[in-house]
């Protein structure tokens, strides 16, 4: 058992879906989140400005001395996750590894190898989610589309029943819905906020990255002896690089998640 | 006359609106470009960011020996134009001054005072256009409105004939039809790429921020002596604080402008 916290980051309020998910499947455990809204969005930097942010990222979480770290951003998952688990000397879990097992896992069980991946630009150019279910099973097709304006929807409030993000969800998926897709990866973790959109334009089962994340976690500290299974309710401290956007109002707006703990500005230059 | 050149920042893309403009109507003056691709979009960063941001800009072109600066930003110009103006020694001209004078002038022109202002969520909140406004001439009447999702459809390529932007324009501008405005101020240097669509959804004339400020630009460099008129053509430079974005082929594809010069990245947090 090991009583230190874990260590949650994402570029800016995507990883709340995977702190939700955290929260709930994990409740014994204390848990550090990071949102890095001062630099948000990472989707459309540099691959090396990609790897300095996460490298800081890093650097904060593991200063607070967490036993484990969720990169609940997809575009760091994809782009920079060996570089991490490389200069890290704790665990690292990135958000694309878990979602391509439990893909890989679907086709298998469907009989049906067509995976779809959505993402941001760079998660997409990069093509880590093709790459890596290609090392889990070469037989698998993985069909992938770059979504950029998903995000500034989510972000701007654009959710459930909007007609803009409808439309921006057929513009982008309508080619997916005669692929007959075994699942449908959301390779960013603001997606899962807007599920039903994407669900009703596809037509097909989605995979929720932080979802999946959250449960990869709970079998990585069991497996690892790190389970805080002491019985307690586990504390959560939220820290980010900027206010201008409000955590507290968008945590519980969009995902019924109250933060009632305060919300530390840093100044993530520094690290 | 003064032959040091002429400085333009912005925080991404939308200041290349304004510098086309600037080498149309200046084609004498060597142009220092600086657009902070590291740190966009600046309109939802809190008011402390978006200072230290804009003081980091300011601090990179003086050091290139600039005469005068143009703030390309509407974010900036909005929110921190009177602390840049007490902390630089060069004059330092603003997107919004010189776009409310255009604004009130045609109020006037046309016995019409109702003038319509977009921008992003950052601008419109702070109330920059409507307070210099109200000090120029108190019985116009201002009706502003965010529009945060027209920058992530213009660097998305979402332009023209685009039927999601189209959509976007109507959810956002419907309620301006009918409120016979003598103009209507793009409170934010992309927003030009995308004036057709505005003009058709609101009916009216539009102010364009960049244009304006472009002719202020050359009254200012008149008035105070500084115009390099030796008769030559004047240079380019251009600089960014991360390569994530394409800038020679959007400057090309958006705005028809040819860039030929080096493009080169700067470190912007050493400034």
């Amino acid at each position: 058992m090991n009583k230190n916290a874990v260590g949650i980051f994402d570029s800016g309020l995507g990883g709340l879906c995977a702190l939700r998910e955290a929260i709930r499947i994990l409740p014994g455990e204390d848990i550090v989140y990071f949102g890095d809204s001062g630099r948000v969005p990472y989707g459309n930097r540099s691959f090396d400005a990609i790897k300095k942010y996460a490298r800081q990222d890093i650097n904060f979480l593991t200063g607070k001395n967490v036993k484990i770290i969720l990169v609940a951003c997809g575009t760091v998952s994809s782009v920079a996750i060996d570089y991490l688990k490389e200069i890290s000397d704790i665990p690292i879990l990135g958000v694309v590894e878990t979602a391509c097992e439990k893909a890989v896992e679907t086709a298998k069980a469907k009989r049906n190898k067509n995976i779809g991946v959505i993402g941001t630009a760079a998660t997409i150019s990069k093509g880590a989610y093709k790459q890596y279910i290609a090392g889990l099973d070469p037989n698998c097709e993985v069909y992938s589309k770059a979504c950029p304006l998903f995000v500034p929807l989510v972000e701007n409030g654009h959710l459930n029943d909007d007609k803009i993000t409808k439309m921006t969800a057929e513009y982008y998926l309508d080619g997916f819905r005669d692929l007959n897709l075994s699942s449908l990866i959301l390779g960013c973790t603001h997606y899962p906020i807007i599920k039903n959109i994407i669900s009703e334009t596809v037509g097909t089962e989605l995979i929720d990255v932080g979802l999946e994340a959250a449960h990869r976690l709970k079998r990585e500290l069991t497996e690892k002896h790190l389970l805080n299974d002491a019985g307690g309710k586990g504390s959560l401290d939220i820290y980010i690089s900027d206010e201008g956007i409000n955590f507290k109002d968008i945590a519980s707006n969009f995902l019924g998640l109250d933060i009632n703990c305060k919300i530390t500005q840093i100044d993530i230059d520094q690290y």
